[in-house]
């Protein structure tokens, strides 16, 4: 007997019929007399029509109120599982955030969890086994008792937490992947479905644009040692493939040195240059973007070429990539630069592997790679398990698959 | 300054555009210095989607998890209410049953109210005339902290309801008429709005098929005293008709004999021919009826024609005849009656009004006229403060324009 939470989001619940066809996977876990919790998304386009209602409702609308709007489509789709359920014969019920309760910060549209108290889901279990489905994305803030959600793919984030309050054995993540590859299939027909990845590879994953799972949902995983499983709803419920294992490094035998390439196309590139080479200006640029909540990833910076003033080059979000620009405009006499150049066609493409630790000279092979491909590296940046550069976005696939070759990911 | 409830249904917030023009008539009386706390309902159409949902899940869902499932729809108008209210630069903030706090019973699906705690929206209206947008039709259990519904139309139960926990000075039911008629308009063209009409009125032609508002909700205003007002949402807001004022019958100082003509279609016959005419007969009948939830309205027992045995007459909702018909020929043996005869193409036809009490034969006159139009009466029942007819559906027009006449209804 385990405990486990199993987590399906918008697509497998999309429709009543494949509401039906997830319970089948809780039936036979059930079945295989486990105690199972459920968290279940919102049904899929439901979120985006609400949000698109409270966006005409105002252009400035309130995030409490977002919250109260958006947190009911997962209402939805907990009461109309735990009726599949009961039709299949199964004891089964409801739980909304607030009944759980799972608590927020209230950081309204993003909030952080700051707790579940597992207790009411547990005595269900001691009863009658019964099974717990409870709503992803919200929770309740406990001072203010309003509706919270933790942003959008907060579901990852709320299974991976239950599992944690709960004390669950594992987390499955069915979702319409079968599980985690060692880069996007659709770009490198090659790419393999791994059995395991450690946590700290995953995260940077998910940081480095990897749509699997959400960033926070790996953290918590990584920080509870929650061991979670990627895997596929659409398999045969009777009869379905493992997925990809997310758990501790000492429990990975046969260790890569790469695991995965990544890349991101929401990156652009901002270069200011002949700034004046003086203390503080680095905190000169990059205070006013911190304080509009603008999130700068890669930076660089060197000397000119006129060996007095110094090019700094860092990139932004896609998203804020005019509004950064527009900034440091206005602020053109503070940072006393000669020229901002910019750029949106660009790509980040990151390998990640926990064996770069011990390996020396893992990127530089890449950098060579590359260049013998003709492409031009506009930015690097390391850390202790990934490197990312930052190139032009039409050598994505050829920097993909040549990295994806190189480290020796590609299938047999 | 008044304290007052503001109650908007379906068709009133169907589209984000139709919540604006809601909160129009908000807006005109929070800037008349008011506290106001709005009841809204689910966008039109949705609570209707709700339950194909959860028919689709299980033809026998559980009432708890439908409950959850459709109050997400009032859950979503009173956050995009609270939205647009801000946007027009009011203090606002939603309210769902179980934030209230809205205690029901726990006959989910249909449940009592309980109470109504107004603490927290009374401390908004103390801290900023801050607008309490509520959900309606939706409460909390206090025992198992579940989510329970009131029923088809309870958002007017939960604004009458609100109206008396907050000590309202009154309660505006805002829908898609401009006020309660002497009958329905669309059958009498010279149908006439009424100005005032009385609680014990109200109840009675609620009760007897007028569909403005719900018959519960006019009970709680009713025993509460909360002066009610039915108004329509889509007058000018900036200048808008008061509607008809539902209140004390001592409040209404020229009284008609007979207020209103209602009528429902709702209504289906069966009569038991020669009945052994002995004690427990109508136990035997009426008994097994009650048993199955089986609304039993009008009731006549005349002897037959034989002097010997006993003709039974009643009506049940057309939705239970047949099932009521295949009890009765279940039971043939116990009740020992020759034959039973039903129908279905039958109307009730009903006069309301508190100056029945004091004036004799208003009935009499109601069944000569019907009788001088060749409409043959097949039941009848009274009350204190009305009277029904029986009669065949194809003269439900004839019959309700005679009776609006008769009794000098008709608009000059």
């Amino acid at each position: 007997m385990a405990r486990l939470v199993m987590k399906f989001g918008g697509t497998s619940v999309a429709t009543v019929e494949r509401i039906k066809n997830a319970a089948r996977h809780v039936k036979r876990e059930f079945d295989a007399g486990n105690q199972v919790a459920v968290v279940v998304s919102a049904m899929s386009g439901k979120t985006n029509e609400l949000v698109a209602w409270c966006k005409e409702a105002s252009s400035v609308y309130d995030q409490a109120e977002y919250d109260t709007v958006v947190a009911s489509g997962e209402q939805v789709t907990s009461g109309l599982m735990a009726i599949v359920l009961q039709e299949m014969g199964l004891p089964a019920r409801s739980w909304q955030g607030w009944q759980i309760p799972l608590y927020g910060s209230d950081a309204h549209g993003s909030a952080r969890i700051e707790g579940v108290d597992g207790a009411g889901i547990l005595a269900g279990f001691d009863r009658n086994r019964e099974i717990a489905v409870c709503s992803g994305f919200q929770g309740v803030n406990p001072r203010s008792h309003r509706i919270v959600t933790l942003g959008r793919g907060g579901s990852d984030t709320s299974a991976v937490a239950l599992a944690a309050g709960l004390k669950a054995d594992r987390c499955d993540i069915y979702t319409d992947v079968d599980g985690v590859y060692t880069t996007d299939p659709r770009i490198v027909p090659k790419a393999r479905r791994m059995d395991k990845v450690s946590f700290e590879e995953m995260l940077e994953m998910a940081s480095l644009g990897s749509k699997v799972l959400q960033v926070r949902s790996v953290e918590i995983a990584m920080v509870q040692r929650v061991p979670t499983y990627v895997r596929s709803s659409f398999d045969d419920p009777e009869n379905p493939n493992p997925g990809t294992l997310i758990c501790d490094e000492d429990d990975i035998v046969e260790q890569q040195i790469v695991t995965g390439i990544a890349f991101s196309r929401d990156e652009a590139q901002i270069t200011l240059r002949r700034v004046a080479d003086k203390p503080g200006v680095a905190a000169a640029i990059f205070g006013p973007l911190a304080d509009a909540n603008i999130n700068v990833d890669m930076i660089i910076q060197v000397v000119s070429d006129d060996q007095a003033t110094t090019d700094i080059t860092f990139t932004v979000p896609t998203a804020d990539y005019e509004r950064a620009r527009k900034l440091l405009e206005d602020r053109h006499n503070d940072i006393a630069y000669q020229a901002l150049q910019g750029a949106t066609d660009v790509v980040k493409i990151s390998a990640i592997g926990v064996g770069m630790r011990s390996h020396a000279g893992v990127a530089a092979r890449a950098f060579r790679a590359l260049a013998e491909k003709g492409i031009n590296i506009r930015a690097i940046t390391t850390s202790e398990i990934k490197f990312s550069v930052l190139i032009d976005a039409a050598y994505t696939e050829l920097a993909v698959r040549t990295l994806h070759s190189l480290y020796g990911l590609d299938a047999a």
